[in-house]
C-alpha cells in the first residue's frame, strides 16, 4: 500500500478501498466509488473539499441531516461513559431508548427489541409472529426489501436453533401498484380493493391457518416508493384479525420523519401487531434497528423463553444516539419540515418536473419519500434502459447532486432537515439533467 | 414512569428496564436485570457505586476491557468527523480498517466485508461459500452458535430473494469433546481421530458434491470452550480440500486475542477459505463483524455480483473503533498479555481449582477463554442441576465477580488486559464460593 500523497487523500483513500474492502451488492472489479470525507446537514464532502448536495440520504437513512451536533455530542459523551454492555444488563440509556420509541408509537406498544439493523428486526419480529402464532408461513410482496440474513440460527446447533428451524414458508404476493398494476386496474380505489383481493386469495389458498404474519414496508421504499392507496392497509388489517394473523409493518426506510410522519402508518387508519425500524430511528449514527411489540405479543414471552437474540441488542452507544435524534427530532420540527417540504416544494416541484418532461412517467411519494419513473415511452411506460438511468446519475453527480437510483427510478430522498432553497436548487439540478439527457436520447 | 429518585438512578433504571426493554433468550417475567452504569477495564460498577471485577467480559466480548481510552478519543474522534456513510462509497477509516484485519491474516486474504455482528458474518460467510461452489449444505456442530438470523432475506421480494432461498440445507456432526465424548474415545488423538471419521462418514453420506461449507468455530465457545484436540482441525481442511468444501472457521467469539493468539486458529496448522469475525476485533465499542474472504472467493465476484449487503457495511465510527483497538492490543501486548495470563496464571490457578473440588470435573482452555464443569459426581461427570449454577453465580456476585455461566460451567473469561492481580483475587473467589457450595450442597 503507498502512503497518502498530500493532497491526495482522496486517491489514498479509493486505493485503499479497492484494495480491502469488499462491497454490498456488487461484482467488484469494475467499482469506482465516490468518496466521503465528512458532511453537514444535506450536505457531503471529500478530502478535496468537493461538496454535493445528498438527495439519497446515503441509504435512505440520514434522516436528521450529516453530523447533528446533538447526536454527535450525545455519542461524545455515552462513548466517555460506558460504550458497550451486555443486554442482559440493565442500562439507563437503553431505557430512555426504549421508552421514547414507546411513547412516539400507538397505545398498546410498551416493549422494544433492539437490534443492529433491519435485516434482524425484521428476523425478530418473524420469529415472535411464528412462536405467539404457531405458525409458519410469512406472508410479503415481491415488491419488497427486508433485509440479507437468512442462515444464521439453521447453521446454529445448540438448542437456540430448535424453535427456528424455518426452513419453509414464505409465500409473496403482488402489492397495489397502480401506475404498473398487476391487476388490471385504472384507479387508485380499483388498485386497492383487487390487491386486496388478491392477498385475500392466497391467504386463502395457502390456508389462513397456516400463516403467522403478514409481512409489508407501510411504503415499500427500495422497491419505488409505491404509496399504499386508501384502503389497502385497512383491508390488510382486517383480513389479518379475521384470522389471527399477525400484521409487521416494516418501518425501516419510511418511518421516523420520511413520509413526514413519525410512523408512516399514522397517516392511515391501521394499526399493526409488530413494528420494526432502522435507519431513521437515529439515522444510522450507530448501528441500531429493532421491534415495536404489541402488548398480547410481549407478555407471550413474559413465561416463555423468547428464542431470538444477539451481543449487541440495546448497545449503550446506539440508544444515546436513538435518545437525542428523537429528542432533537421533537424539538426541532424536523418531522413536520419532512411533511410541509413534501407538501409545498418536493410534491409541486416533482410534478411539474413529470408534466415538463415525457421521459419522467410518473412523481410518487410524501415528505421527503419521492420517486420519479423514467421511461422511454410515456404511453406504454416501458422503464429506460440501466444505461440511461446511470447517465442521470452521472448528470446529477456532476451538478453537485447525489442522488439515488433503483431500477429505472430516481428516487428524490433528502434529510427530513432539507430547506426550502436546497429543495429548489435540487429541482432546478434535476429539471437541468432530465432537458440534457432528453436532448441526448433524440 | 416515576421519575429517578436522586440517590437512586439504579432503581429508576431497572423500572425502565422492566417497563420497556425486551431481553435476548429469555422469558421476560422473572427477569432482574442487574443495573452497569460505568466500568474500566476489568472492573464495572453501577450507579450507586458498587463494583464487579468483569469475569464474563460482557458476552466474552470486551477484550480490551471496558473503555479503553484509545478506543473512546477514536470513536469520539470519529463522530466529529463523520458518524455514518453508505457502503458504496470509498472511507478512509474504512479502508484502514479492512487492511489492519488482512495485515493480522494469513497470507492469500486480502479482502474483508463488514457487517453489524457475528450472525450476519457468519450469513455472508454462507452465502459466499454457497456462491462460491454452487452447493447448497453447510455443515456445522451441534454444539455451537452461530447467530440469530435465518428468515428476513427469504421474506424479500425483489432479485436479492432470488440467490438466497436456501430453505434447505444445514446438517449437523458432533465435534470432538473427550470430556463428554460422543466416540468411546479415552485419549485426545483417539476423539480427534473418530470425531474426523464421524465427519467424514456424514460427508460422505450426504453427497461430497453438495456441500458447499464446514463451519466450525475454531473453539466452540458458548457450547464451552471446547479447545480442538490434535490434528482435528487438520483433519477438517484435509478432508474440505478433498472435496472442494469451503471451511468457515468462526472467530467471533474465540479470535482476537481471547485465546492468546490473533487468531485462534494461529495455534493450529490450518487455514480456512473464510474467516467471520465480530466482538474482539473492536470490543464491541460499536456494533460489527465481518468475514475476511480467501482471494479465490473474493476474486469470484469480480465479474459476478454479490447477493449480500447491508445498511451499515463499514459504518465509519465502527471502522474507526477496529483500528483503534487493533493499535492499541498490538502496541500494548494485550494478545500476549492473555497468552501469559493463560498459561501461568489461569490455568496453573484453575487446574488447582478442579484438582481441589470434586465440585469441578475438568478445567481446560487458553489464554482468557477458560470453562469449568460443575459435576455433581466426578466419576460419572453427570452435570450439576441448572439450581447449583445459579447458586454459584449468586455466591460469585455477593463476591464482587461478575461471572458468566452456561449450561453447568463456569466460563472463565475475563479481558485480556486482565493482570496478574486480577486474576489471582478471581481465583480465590471461585475458590471460595466453590467451598461454599460443596458446602451448601452436602
Ligand atoms: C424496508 C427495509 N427493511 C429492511 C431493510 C434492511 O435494513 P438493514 O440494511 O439495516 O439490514 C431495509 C434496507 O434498505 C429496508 O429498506
Ligand atoms: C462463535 C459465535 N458466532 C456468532 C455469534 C453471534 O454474534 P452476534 O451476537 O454478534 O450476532 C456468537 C455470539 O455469541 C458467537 O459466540
Amino acid at each position: 500500500m503507498t502512503e497518502p500523497v498530500p493532497g491526495d487523500l482522496d486517491g489514498h483513500t479509493v486505493e485503499l478501498d479497492r484494495a480491502h474492502v469488499f462491497h454490498s451488492w456488487s461484482a467488484q472489479a469494475a467499482l469506482s466509488p465516490m468518496v466521503v470525507a465528512g458532511g453537514l446537514g444535506c450536505r457531503v464532502w471529500n478530502h478535496a473539499g468537493r461538496e454535493w448536495l445528498d438527495f439519497s440520504s446515503q441509504l435512505v437513512n440520514v434522516n436528521i441531516g450529516h453530523q447533528h451536533p446533538r447526536i454527535v455530542a450525545a455519542i461524545q459523551e455515552q462513548a466517555a461513559l460506558l460504550t458497550t454492555i451486555s443486554p442482559p444488563t440493565a442500562n439507563l440509556a437503553r431505557g430512555e431508548a426504549a421508552r421514547r420509541i414507546v411513547d412516539l408509537a400507538p397505545d398498546g406498544f410498551t416493549k422494544v427489541f433492539f437490534t443492529n439493523g433491519g435485516a434482524d428486526a425484521n428476523e425478530n419480529a418473524i420469529r415472535m409472529a411464528r412462536q405467539f402464532t404457531g405458525r409458519d408461513k410469512v406472508v410479503s410482496t415481491y415488491r419488497s426489501y427486508h433485509g440479507n440474513t437468512g442462515a444464521a440460527v439453521v447453521a446454529t446447533g445448540d438448542w437456540r436453533r430448535v424453535p427456528n428451524e424455518y426452513a419453509r414458508g414464505h409465500v409473496h404476493v403482488f402489492g397495489p401498484y397502480l401506475y404498473r398494476s398487476e391487476f388490471w386496474a385504472t384507479t387508485p380505489e380499483e388498485e386497492s380493493e383487487r390487491a386486496l383481493r388478491h392477498l385475500t386469495r392466497v391467504v386463502e389458498s395457502e390456508g389462513p391457518a397456516s400463516v403467522a404474519a403478514i409481512l409489508l414496508e407501510t411504503v415499500p421504499g427500495t422497491a419505488g416508493v409505491l404509496m399504499p392507496p386508501p384502503g389497502y392497509l385497512e383491508g390488510v388489517r382486517a383480513l389479518a384479525d379475521k384470522h389471527g394473523i399477525m400484521l409487521i409493518l416494516d418501518e425501516v426506510m419510511a418511518g421516523f420523519g420520511r413520509t413526514g410522519q413519525w410512523f408512516a402508518f399514522d397517516a392511515y387508519d391501521v394499526v399493526p401487531d409488530l413494528i420494526t425500524f432502522a435507519k431513521g430511528v437515529n439515522s444510522g449514527y450507530v448501528p441500531v434497528g429493532g421491534v415495536v411489540i404489541s402488548d398480547p405479543i410481549a407478555a407471550h414471552f413474559d413465561d416463555i423463553v423468547f428464542p431470538g437474540g444477539l451481543t449487541y441488542s440495546g448497545h449503550p452507544l446506539a440508544m444515546a444516539s436513538i435518545v437525542a435524534s428523537i429528542d432533537a427530532m421533537a424539538d426541532e420540527g424536523i418531522v413536520d419540515n419532512a411533511a410541509r417540504i413534501g407538501r409545498d416544494v418536493l410534491g409541486p416541484g416533482l410534478a411539474e418536473l413529470a408534466e415538463k418532461h415525457d421521459l419522467v412517467g410518473e412523481a410518487r411519494g410524501a415528505g421527503v419519500f419521492w420517486a420519479l419513473e423514467l421511461v422511454s415511452d410515456p404511453e406504454s411506460r416501458e422503464p429506460v434502459a440501466p444505461a440511461v438511468v446511470g447517465r442521470a446519475k452521472a448528470l446529477l453527480l456532476e451538478r453537485g447532486l447525489l442522488p439515488f437510483v433503483a431500477d429505472n427510478r430516481i428516487h428524490v430522498v433528502p434529510p427530513c432537515v432539507v430547506t426550502d432553497d436546497e429543495a429548489g436548487t435540487a429541482l432546478a439540478i434535476y429539471d437541468d439533467a432530465l432537458t440534457l439527457l432528453t436532448k441526448e436520447l433524440s
